[in-house]
């Protein structure tokens, strides 16, 4: 791990991504990069420049494309651009018409790695005094209930609603752990945990590379975790043109939809807030901990002390 | 267990209900009790004819009152009328507004009981070709992950999708075990299972009278569960004007939320119906079962034999 001055990471993570894309692309990318890095959620952050098939690693056919269905939505072709500047376009777009219209839907497919953090997107939204749903369907690696094959991706999706003070953003992976968890444990032999994949016989398993065949478990590791995960492949994948079930092909369109209302449609959205607000403040006052707090709390520190702590190899390759 | 013809059991409970509601609301009331029974849903039907504080106990004010607050949304105040007459009439208004503006929002406050399976309302949804969420809170008897009070309701959420057949209908309450399985322990003087809820000091505990003080667990046990159950006591609760965390006033105001989408405003609908049919497929391809399937069986028997079994103090009830 090395320890770097947080604006001389930015520079360096701008100027290394300016190789392979244009401006406002690296822009959107960094954004969610260090967004993921500064809120401690490392495995959404620059190790997405990392592995076999990192974010610089793909080449744009053509500018992101978007396809404006109705006032409410519109569907964005991505066309193998940087994950994180095709999801950041849907998730502008989404904001700007359910600013204008109350509601507003925009998905995405041509997406060939990982959008990262989706609490960034739906923050983003909540920020602007939107309630927003974000979900991300990624290739096969999750078994559903009861089967042993990897039909759907690890699937995060992401709520987030504004109060007085900071949003609420919740944001979780709909498997045990992350694909990324079993490429490490593969990649550096180790085991991973003994509750959180089968084999393709369907028995636990504590090897990751039979994890891959018959796939990592829901959250849960039951028949409701296994639903959300089902609604997220659909979400994000059917719904918007991408790829899904696709652990046989490995298409990997992966696939991002977002959508964002305004309270307003239902209730004073000040008194919502207020409402809102007071609900966070009861978890909090019985000492618990309300969804979004943590990562803040990391982010709030880090730009506090200015510096932020690099892993080893991603220093490297940014020239740290 | 009393066997009794289905369309004898929906006569008298439509008779008794009459003596209590006007004939809309009865017929509403008759619909989602007689659904929840026929798909083997029994804690969400003829149940909540029962116990201390049943369905009919409750004195509607006046009408249901419909607030249309925007094309795409509408606040609706129960006004103690029967729930199931609310939750219908929520679901009905957002199917219009859906289907005429690509999106429909409702809300409702004023509700003093259950609106049973949730999955109901979003079908009717799904088979209108729309994708739906809808969402319930319930008076507090969930305890946040970490914490020993029952802020949260025990707070059921159900998804639904068209397919080129029958939709997917996905329905969970994010608690451990229902409100109802507490209160049927403690009044048959049982223990509840040893993993599913916690007493005041935050202790694991089989005893539910203590877990009715220190709370039901969230389904997975975790915080993903947990900020799950969150956004269901945000969506129904301070979105809609109902109560929220009312685990010591107990105001018993319920809420209930549905949205519904078009499809078509990502893509064409009939081409999502193809894909989305694949998927589900592919899932029972590999042996695994969709979400909706095992209630649809259950109905389909039980109208093929035509007769269905009714726990017996509900068959007295009705005079069955």
């Amino acid at each position: 791990m090395k320890q770097v001055e947080i604006h001389i990471l930015k520079e360096k993570l701008f100027n290394f991504l300016m190789q392979y894309f244009d401006e406002k692309a690296v822009q959107d990318c960094v954004d969610v990069i260090l967004y993921a890095e500064l809120c401690n959620k490392t495995g959404q952050g620059l190790l997405k420049l990392l592995g076999t098939e990192p974010l610089q690693g793909i080449k744009p056919e053509k500018s992101v494309e978007i396809f404006e269905r109705t006032k409410l939505s519109a569907l964005i072709s991505g066309n193998k651009n940087p994950s994180f500047h095709i999801a950041q376009t849907a998730m502008r777009l989404c904001i700007d018409k359910a600013k204008e219209y109350g509601f507003g839907i925009v998905g995405a497919n041509g997406i060939f790695s990982s959008t990262g953090a989706l609490g960034f997107y739906a923050e983003k939204a909540a920020q602007e005094g939107l309630i927003a749903y974000a979900c991300a369907r990624s290739p096969g690696a999750t078994a559903p209930f009861g089967l042993s094959a990897p039909l759907f991706g690890t699937n995060p999706f992401s709520w987030a609603f504004p109060t007085l003070e900071e949003p609420v953003v919740f944001d979780m992976a709909t498997s045990a752990i992350t694909f990324y968890e079993l490429v490490l444990a593969k990649m550096a032999g180790k085991k991973i945990p003994e509750d959180v994949a089968i084999d393709r016989e369907g028995e636990i398993t504590t090897d990751p590379s039979e994890a891959m065949k018959g796939g990592i478990l829901p959250f849960d590791k039951g028949y409701k975790g296994s639903a959300l995960s089902m609604m997220v492949e659909t979400l994000s994948g059917p719904l918007v043109g991408a790829s899904y079930c696709d652990y046989e092909t490995f298409d990997k369109d992966w696939g991002f939809l977002v959508f964002a209302f305004d309270p307003e449609l239902l209730i004073d959205a000040q008194k919502f807030r207020k409402e809102a607000d007071n609900l966070v403040t009861i978890i909090r006052q019985n000492g618990g901990v309300v969804p979004g707090d943590n990562s803040r709390q990391y982010e709030k520190a880090a730009r506090h002390s200015g510096n932020i702590t690099v892993e080893k190899s991603a220093a490297e390759l940014l020239g740290l």
